[in-house]
């Protein structure tokens, strides 16, 4: 019964923070105001960006946030908590702030694509499921991104599903593929939930039941005579299917004054193969044949085919972009950065570590985007304190906080502050966009990027840079914890 | 509302699944009965064999497949499909049967590892969860079983549900980790659902909550005595982390008279400073104290750890585990084997492809493995027809189906049937082992591999052969095809 269960995924949390939550609740640390920062430290498969998403979702895991009896139980039979904690749980909601970076944003390392200002359980109890579907969605956009920038404006469309990690893996990938690019999916729950275009025609079955290959193929374009695409490779791409295809379209569809028809190819040489189908479909007069190709496609595979003239109107990616093989883990990490005494001031926090690259920023911050306003192309971005404004008339200096002396100074520009108010004393005070929306601001600031920051070798490294109070900051904390 | 929506896995399906399916009522193929088997192509990571998981979760959809209202509305909306199919949609359910190999049993390249019989379009439809399943738990399930077989006995726990491809990928894939041979998870609601054992202890927020790092130890000791394992890296895990530690043990645990505790170390060189820790908690007396470890662990680094006598007791392992980051892909794939025609005589059908690994093995058939009865040894796999019989009192000539010249003659054997079955008509006819029953038996069948099938590095080829009339069969099709 575990698909049709109603999972409370309230319940989908690391189990030390239930044992944390307990110890701040025995040790009075419940009501402490804390700061939690999700950011990532390197973008996936060395790119010069990625692309955030899976908000919506952690919008409705933060509404349903509850435990109920079944989940109390199951947590008294584990014999470690007081029950003081488990009322603690009984009442349990979320009641605090949430700030984040819209989906489809191109963000980079370092930068607080949420921040959560919330008492100490709530904010730890939540880490989990919000890492998770940050970096599950804003893995598969970024990497959908990139396949459907290879593509050059060729049509792609994402089939992985049966090669996902899980069924979430599928429904909620689809949607962030969607978010990066894609025009549609294989997965019909993607459609009814999320509104993902579904698409699909014929598996090598439908061609196998059949008598022969011909009369699978008119027997296809009877039923959909608008929508057949006829996959081509079960028996002899060349000597049979594409043959057996154009036979298809001239006996069903020409007769009904149908031009608009496809091909799939979905296994050989698809360079080759397309160049050849193209061909014959053209010398038979099928000029808007579209050709279809799906078998393990990735942005380098269709980069290459593109550059080898390979004729494919559309790309069906399957379990690389489903999955984001090339690298399968998008390291988003939440770190606390700030706490409020009893008096209400936001006393800064830093985890330093053996590890230089895991030391974090610290502090209540708020990321900013530094467009010019000539070219309206996105220079930089720069970290403030939360209260630090930026005045757009008077030059702003950034300096890269590793090698202080690299100093630029921006004149002519416009500071868009990144993160927008999601959650304010728990009340969702955020509309989320359409999925379509979402996909077309996606592409209007990846626009917004220079080519040097979206090329796939050797990236341009975009700037995060740190205010100067933010960096005193930093500098003094780390001062601080090295003297100790 | 979508985490609390009551998912119905039904419509997670591919869209062409639904087109097919409404080809196949209205072409009169809606009650054929055809044949399809699961089967994949390669072991992951080079790897000898494969670890099979996911039929529980396979055998929940499959009992509680239906399509809603809802769903139906949805598909109206898309102005493909029939009423009629609409209809038929309404009173859906799984009539067909299913025989499968137990989860948690060793598994190799193109044996089957599920088999269905079922009306074409029951059998065309459940593609893409049947394989979603299958290819995810799979996946996790092997890449589980070699990293605790680097472990060389020592405990491993799965830790990464906030690195998964979505929720189901934490939770399933922590109930794969475990069959593969974890001892436990961090992941709570995997404990809840599928009683995979759930355990934490603190995350570095605890620390900087409190003033100090020894508050917060001993805060922790007071509050879990029994199960204090202390994060030491938060700082400096040598001059601060593992003094702090011992210093909290002395304080709290040690007029308590608990010798049982253990640090984390969770970052910097694992080699080093477990060395190093060990000798400060041996010489403070601390030697039962366990050290656990948990920095981008894998299969390697932890082979390596070992060889470099790190000291370490627990290993923690997150994001290359939960997603098989070294090659995050299960091919497992669904194909028609046969069809049943009118008669009810079982017609093979074969997949010829222009790739020459894609083409399948046709038929209704039955894998089995072949243990040599002076060892107990698996020796190889044996597919044959679904009819045929193997005598155990007769020698056994296996040949190698690629290069038939390869012989080998068993004599003192067993031959046990792989697959069970698990629907009969539709009616579940097979009771899932406990998951732990399942780990102990996943266990027992990997000590029944040779060595030399075991090894990361060019494992020996485990043979998996054809009997002659399989083969012949095979070869019959592939003239024919050829022929056309």
């Amino acid at each position: 019964m575990h698909t049709d269960h109603k999972l409370n995924m309230t319940m989908l949390c690391d189990f030390y923070e239930l044992t944390m939550g307990s110890g701040y609740l025995q040790t009075g640390f419940q009501d402490r105001i804390t700061y939690f920062d999700v950011f990532f430290r390197e973008v996936p498969d060395q790119g010069g960006f990625a692309i955030c998403a899976g908000l919506e979702q952690l919008i409705d895991y933060l509404q349903n946030l509850h435990f109920s009896e079944e989940d109390i139980a199951y947590l008294r039979g584990r014999n470690l908590f007081p029950e003081e904690f488990l009322d603690y749980l009984r009442n349990f909601q979320f009641t605090g702030d949430v700030w984040a970076i819209p989906e489809g944003t191109p963000v980079f390392p370092q930068e607080p694509l949420l921040t959560v200002r919330a008492p100490a359980i709530q904010a730890q109890l939540i880490e989990t499921f919000t890492l998770l579907t940050l970096n599950h969605q804003s893995l598969i956009a970024t990497k959908a991104n990139r396949i459907c920038r290879a593509a050059q404006g060729r049509t792609v469309l994402e089939f992985g599903s049966r090669r996902a990690q899980g069924s979430d893996g599928a429904i909620a990938g689809a949607r962030a593929a969607y978010i990066g690019g894609c025009a549609g999916t294989a997965c019909t729950i993607s459609d009814e939930l999320y509104g993902v275009p579904a698409g699909g025609t014929m598996a090598h079955a439908w061609v196998q039941m059949f008598d022969s290959q011909l009369e699978a193929f008119k027997a296809y374009c009877r039923l959909y005579p608008n929508h057949a695409t006829l996959l081509v490779d079960t028996y002899n791409t060349l000597k049979s299917g594409v043959p057996d295809a154009i036979q298809a379209f001239n006996e069903v569809l020409k007769p009904l004054g149908i031009r608009k028809c496809g091909i799939r190819l979905d296994s050989g040489d698809i360079a080759y193969l397309s160049q050849k189908a193209r061909k014959m479909l053209d010398e038979a007069g099928w000029t808007e044949c579209q050709i279809s190709a799906s078998n393990s496609l990735d942005e380098y595979i269709i980069r290459d085919l593109i550059m080898q003239r390979a004729k494919v109107d559309m790309f069906g990616v399957g379990e690389r972009m489903i999955t984001a093989s090339s690298q399968p883990v998008f390291g988003g990490v939440y770190k606390l950065v700030a706490i409020e005494n009893q008096d209400g001031e936001i006393v800064p926090k830093i985890k330093v570590s053996e590890n230089v690259g895991k030391i974090t920023n610290p502090h209540f911050k708020k990321p900013w985007r530094i467009f010019d306003n000539a070219t309206g192309k996105a220079e930089a971005d720069y970290i403030t304190l939360w209260d630090e404004a930026v005045d757009e008339g008077k030059p702003l200096e950034l300096f890269d906080p590793q090698a202080t002396w690299k100093r630029k100074t921006y004149t002519n520009f416009t500071a868009k502050p990144l993160q927008v108010p999601v959650f304010q004393g728990g009340k969702l005070v955020y509309q989320s966009p359409s999925l379509k929306e979402i996909q077309a601001y996606c592409r209007d600031q990846v626009d917004a990027l220079w080519a040097e920051v979206k090329r796939f070798e050797n990236p341009h490294n975009y700037y995060v840079d740190l205010s100067q109070k933010l960096w005193d900051v930093k500098q003094a904390l780390l001062q601080a914890q090295t003297d100790v």
